[in-house]
């Protein structure tokens, strides 16, 4: 509860004209409001529906989030498992699969949902260090994962002798992984060592939010470009009755669907994480504005 | 100055230690601060240099932002004439050249341009409807020229008899025109029509700023994909000496610094619209949490 003290949260049931900030941890107490008419109940039931509207919405939002991050998991494994033939780990086209798989599992999916973790507002009225702790986890499950998808997709380069980081796709990738391996370890140096001064991480908070955003477009980017190249690969007209991609057989729909489904899940992660409303309360502008540091409990 | 003081921005100097507020449209007078001691003028020169830093920040940002915009444009007219054979309007391939460049210009630059343009300061102090029209008509610009690169990839194709819109590319770049489209009629109904009510405006507001980001978001997604599944198509090995993509030639070292430019362009102009400090005054969550009506001018 230090939180709500800090922030200054009145506690009187005129501040749920401000859903932004009685949102997060509302503690209203009838007693204090003095002799209550049924005008007022009144008045202070429709104030708490007005304050449980962004509840609820974040609450949409977020399974929105989780069902449509299974979903694109769940379609990449079918893609490759499918039509690509599996997976193996033997420098054959078998251990490419894994590539798609472990670059969107990781990078887009594990990494979407552990940026939102911190908009859930059942983990605002606690200790903030578990939470950090279970933020960088997830973050070092995506970042191994995606480390583990660019080594499946080097070992068949080599096998097959083709060369390595060519191709736009490629920069995009290593740049994204190489960025998110950076924010990973700045982010646990700034936030998580407890010898950082608050004042670095009031420095680092912003860059650290900022870059997180950047780093989940390049997933994204780095995944479109990376379906639409595989589907030209693949998808040549050939005497074993394969159809080329411009005539649309069904795993073209079904890759370039997964496309779609990837670019609607980060927009929806993308608007979680810039909706002032769903915010920790000590991360919004309008907080910030009247404190001259960010409150860091950890 | 009706902003100003519908703001109810103070006009003490000692309202310059929260520079987002004094930054806009800063009218410090003086003569209102009582007797001035030279302890109070230090001050207050520390204060005026400090509520110039994000003015000058910001100037630094969109330089950069003109710039890479302008480097895009100039990049990718260099690709198509010096690479690829230069432009005509005949159904030829030198049509297609005519692709990357309205979209480079209209959908990414352009489009960059006309985002930002409301959050340059020296707009802030005067009637929004000449800024409003501008930025419609820079869009409006700029979904002509997309949809001019639209024409130019389907005339190529039908030409060719190569079938429309089949790879994850064109359905990405075909959904972003679309609700370019949308948002530029819903844009042009919801804030420029007079008959428009202000509350409607208070709640199209933020969706238009979403989606507009969104959309450039989308612009750039197309542009990598299609930029990487162009230098595939036109670099493969051949009797005439056309070295592969994967040999790295010029040409793809080029194509690709092309891909990173643009991704660089519009992380910038993303930067510059998500900074809370160089908002229009009127736009910030701040400002928002404290006025049940954002004040529409115009």
């Amino acid at each position: 509860m230090r939180q709500q003290i800090q922030r200054g949260v009145p506690s009187s049931p005129s501040c749920s004209s401000s859903t932004s900030d009685c949102f997060p941890l509302r503690d209203l107490n009838p007693a204090e409001c003095g002799s209550e008419t049924s005008a007022d109940q009144e008045k202070q039931e429709r104030a708490d529906l007005s304050s449980m509207r962004p509840v609820v919405s974040f609450y949409l939002s977020y399974l929105l989030c989780l069902c449509l991050g299974l979903a694109c998991l769940a379609c990449v494994c079918y893609w490759n498992s499918h039509w690509r033939g599996g997976f193996a780990w033997d420098g054959s086209g078998l251990q490419f699969n894994w590539h798609p798989v472990l670059m969107v599992g990781g990078l887009v999916v594990l990494y979407g949902y552990g940026a939102v973790l911190y908009r859930v507002p059942l983990t605002w009225g606690q200790n903030k260090l578990p939470w950090k702790l279970l933020h960088a986890g997830m973050m070092l499950l995506s970042l191994v994962l995606a480390v583990l998808g660019l080594v499946a997709v080097f070992d068949f380069h080599n096998a097959k002798s083709i060369p390595n980081v060519y191709s736009l796709h490629s920069w995009i990738g290593i740049c994204t992984t190489a960025l998110f391996a950076m924010q990973w370890a700045v982010g646990m140096a700034g936030f998580l060592l407890p010898c950082s001064p608050v004042s670095l991480r009031k420095l680092l908070k912003p860059v650290h939010v900022w870059m997180g955003a950047s780093i989940l477009s390049l997933s994204v980017i780095s995944c479109i470009s990376g379906i639409n190249e595989k589907l030209f690969f693949v998808l040549k007209e050939s005497s074993s009755g394969t159809q080329p991609y411009a005539a649309l057989p069904p795993e073209a729909l079904f890759g370039n669907s997964l496309g779609v489904l990837l670019v609607v899940f980060v927009l929806v992660v993308l608007k979680i994480l810039s909706n002032v409303d769903w915010q920790r309360p000590d991360s919004r502008p309008e907080d910030m504005a009247y404190r001259p540091l960010i409150q860091e409990d950890n």
